[in-house]
């Protein structure tokens, strides 16, 4: 919850993000609504009911989503009641384009170069087709958020806030601010910004519309000074503006955009609950009954992003250089399976796979198997898993914030180090209670390792005791309401820093 | 030449590059010179007899040089007479520690990071290999050489200007710092220097030591203000130094570091020379005679970095969206095998072959293989279709600077379109005369080469002429003179800007 009267911002707010708190199913003659949809939109779900005169803006994603939204003639609708209330607006776009949208731009082009991921001597290459799903999807998909984004604006009385979520609507902000001058734009971009030589990936044509689309907001926010950074600087590189580093702000026009951190957490208390209920207490019993004296843990997507194949290398390298840890120290992996349908991203679950296999062959015994791999989702085994582990590991090669760290530091019961990427949102704020883990380098991350398992007690305790503190003290609403109070200050003072 | 007195520096000048301007051969009983050894050390042989009082220290590269090193018990020495004169000091490596040092470390690993070559998604993957070729390799030749340039510095009084090149030598710098803190030291770096996101492919051990060891200059050269600013802006990311991106300097305890860039150029009275040459001609000749109406030139050595791949690519859709070119355009690649017992390099030529067998395979006739691959290295046929190209393609993923683009507009006779990687070095100062390629855009490229190709020739000219201008007023001897010019500066006002 938003909590005290200072973090209330008093204009309409419309919210826009691609995938939108509720979705419409049918079940015979049912219609049925799921509330699932991932860490952002179950964050932003627990805090809009606080806002008044609230609207969210997503996309109509299931045709009963689109059935739904043609009942209201693409208006907005109420969903739900007390706590759940929350005002709808779904857009409907034609799958063609939604899939230029989504699945040639945002993914895999826009992730790829925000995560530097792109095998830059072959790949990309942009032809005719990624051009066309810009203009035609992209672009496209933009123009339609940003009409429902300017109808909602218009009938709120033309001065509401307008908070957008991430990397699919970058030219949203542009196009809602031509239309309606006195918005306030603030967009949270939850993926890394990258310095200018990963942006340059794109011709002009694309990335000049993506800096100009989201100068058109007032705040850029992202989870990292790092991020913040690197847009002000990527507006002076690649567009030639005027920028003042140190107060993160350019200066388009007669306006100020400025770039700020805000670092993304989770419901403390609501995690805290869920580590003990009972779903997690059985998982928790099992796990426990199998566990060797040491008991590496990693919770991912298998998107290359997060590293994954170097991480169980260098795992190999711990149990090379350290055979006394034969048959002690078990690596338990919780790998949900991610966009299978990308090429990419099939075959490096492939070689996930392969290094898994070759790491047990090689150390394996009749009783004991290093790795313990486990391809699929279940949120409650995983919590259970971070109440028990000794290691955390995230290595991530970037990684905007990475929520594991703060989820499973606040429930460990076993004084569990952190080893924690340097490139992972998080470790500005817990990067001096881990183990600093340098992503490419397989030897370091070997001996982090062995450094976090081999940590005395008390300095183990102390820094996860430090680092759950640090959690509890910057939950989801404090980010939230840090966002509104800024806001709140901006448009009082509009050439105000805070 | 380095012409008049402004430019002269009057402290002795102790050069340092990995390659010197002479290797010694032995055939039968006979010691042979050889004075070849790349564009740099070419430039600098040709610049370095005007200064005064000059050493040269480089590495031993052949046995020979082995023997005539240990011949001087490893102190200087004197070679050729007049203009050829040059002192020279060889320091002797032994073969493991050089492999170390150069087959690892400074190709591919520091080549990949500062090229952003690197599949991030899986490589590299830095192991004890890696970190031992830096410790026992990298640091170690870099304080075999530091200890030469030393002794020379003590030898000549202290007070002496050490000319470092290139990314062999980034330890040293602050080596000899610490043992002569009179000196002057400038250091040109050939290669671009990207941005921290890059350089965090390497853990803070070795990232660190670069960038401190940098730090022990006064002066950091590049060829472009955009490597410049990255080095500015990656003292303050990567070491928390404080930095004036304005004035490109670091502040490092008392003293003050400027970056600068400088673009170096070639002997353009020495190629016009070349290009008229009987060799030349009867090669200008013989392609003339087999020419179509358009000619696409590329020369490169088979380097990722080059984004041969790709500029294949875009011309086989160059041929796809306009087939009225067919039989009129040929596409000459003069490429110069690189590298070829690196994995990386020999994969990457076998990808060229792949992809030129293909496009000759779709678009070619009985009588016209739309794509001449030359696998082979010959200046003289290089400089002959310089003189004969319509294009000249570099699309380069990202390069220092590509001489290629200077020689080849200064000497060219058709009024050929320079077709220039924004990414290239040479793009700062020919960029507005050249059609830019994008070099990850296949299809931009595709478009720029029909633009290039159909451009009225009255703008051909024009462009062509005011590049070939531009290089004739800006060529090597410039390029060295106004680094000496602000040597001289800074020496005389420790504090200056220049």
């Amino acid at each position: 919850m938003v909590g005290g009267e200072e973090e209330t911002i008093e204009n309409p707010v419309v919210l826009v993000s691609h995938r939108g708190p509720v979705q419409f199913a049918r079940q015979g003659n049912e219609r049925t609504v799921d509330r699932g949809g991932g860490g952002l939109v179950t964050a932003l779900s627990g805090l809009i009911p606080d806002l008044d005169h609230a609207v969210w803006v997503c996309a109509a994603l299931t045709d009963e989503d689109e059935v739904v939204a043609a009942e209201h003639d693409g208006a907005g609708f109420d969903v739900g009641e007390g706590n759940d209330h929350v005002r709808l607006r779904m857009v409907v776009v034609d799958d063609e384009t939604h899939d230029q949208f989504y699945s040639i731009v945002a993914n895999p082009l826009l992730w790829f170069i925000q995560h530097q991921l792109w095998d830059t001597k072959v790949s990309p290459e942009l032809t005719r087709r990624e051009h066309d799903a810009f203009t035609d999807g992209y672009v496209e998909v933009n123009r339609s958020f940003a009409h429902a984004v300017v109808e909602e604006v218009e009938a709120s009385g033309g001065a509401a806030t307008v908070m957008v979520h991430d990397y699919h609507f970058y030219l949203l902000p542009e196009l809602v601010r031509e239309r309606c001058p006195e918005v306030f734009l603030h967009h949270f971009v939850h993926i890394p910004w990258p310095s200018s030589d990963a942006w340059r990936v794109l011709p002009p044509v694309m990335r000049e519309a993506i800096f100009n689309g989201m100068l058109g907001n007032d705040v850029v926010a992202f989870h990292t000074e790092r991020s913040a950074r690197n847009f002000v600087l990527g507006c002076e590189e690649l567009l030639d503006l005027p920028v003042d580093l140190d107060a993160r702000s350019v200066t388009v026009g007669d306006r100020s955009v400025v770039a700020r951190a805000y670092p993304i957490s989770i419901d403390a208390d609501d995690f805290e609950a869920r580590a003990a209920s009972d779903p997690v207490t059985e998982h928790r019993e099992a796990l426990e009954s199998t566990r060797r004296d040491h008991l590496l843990l990693r919770v991912d997507r298998t998107d290359p992003s997060k590293n994954i194949v170097r991480g169980f290398r260098a795992f190999d390298l711990l149990l090379r250089d350290h055979p006394e840890l034969a048959g002690q120290v078990s690596f338990l992996a919780l790998l949900q399976p991610s966009r299978q349908d990308v090429e990419e991203y099939a075959d490096y679950t492939a070689l996930i796979r392969r290094v898994v296999a070759d790491v047990n062959l090689e150390h394996g015994t009749a009783d004991w198997q290093p790795i313990d791999l486990r391809l699929e989702e279940d949120l409650d085994l995983a919590v259970a898993a971070y109440t028990l582990f000794d290691v955390l590991v995230v290595n991530a090669v970037v990684d905007g914030m990475n929520l594991v760290a703060k989820e499973a530091v606040l429930v460990n019961r076993r004084n569990g180090v952190l080893a924690l990427s340097e490139n992972a949102g998080a470790h500005e704020e817990l990067g001096k209670l881990a183990v600093t883990l340098y992503p490419f380098d397989l030897q370091q991350q070997a001996d982090a390792l062995y450094e976090a398992i081999t940590m005395p007690t008390d300095e183990r305790r102390r820094r996860r005791e430090a680092a759950a503190d640090h959690v509890r003290s910057h939950d989801v609403s404090g980010w939230f309401g840090a966002q509104l109070d800024d806001i709140a200050c901006l448009r009082s003072l509009p050439e105000a820093s805070t």
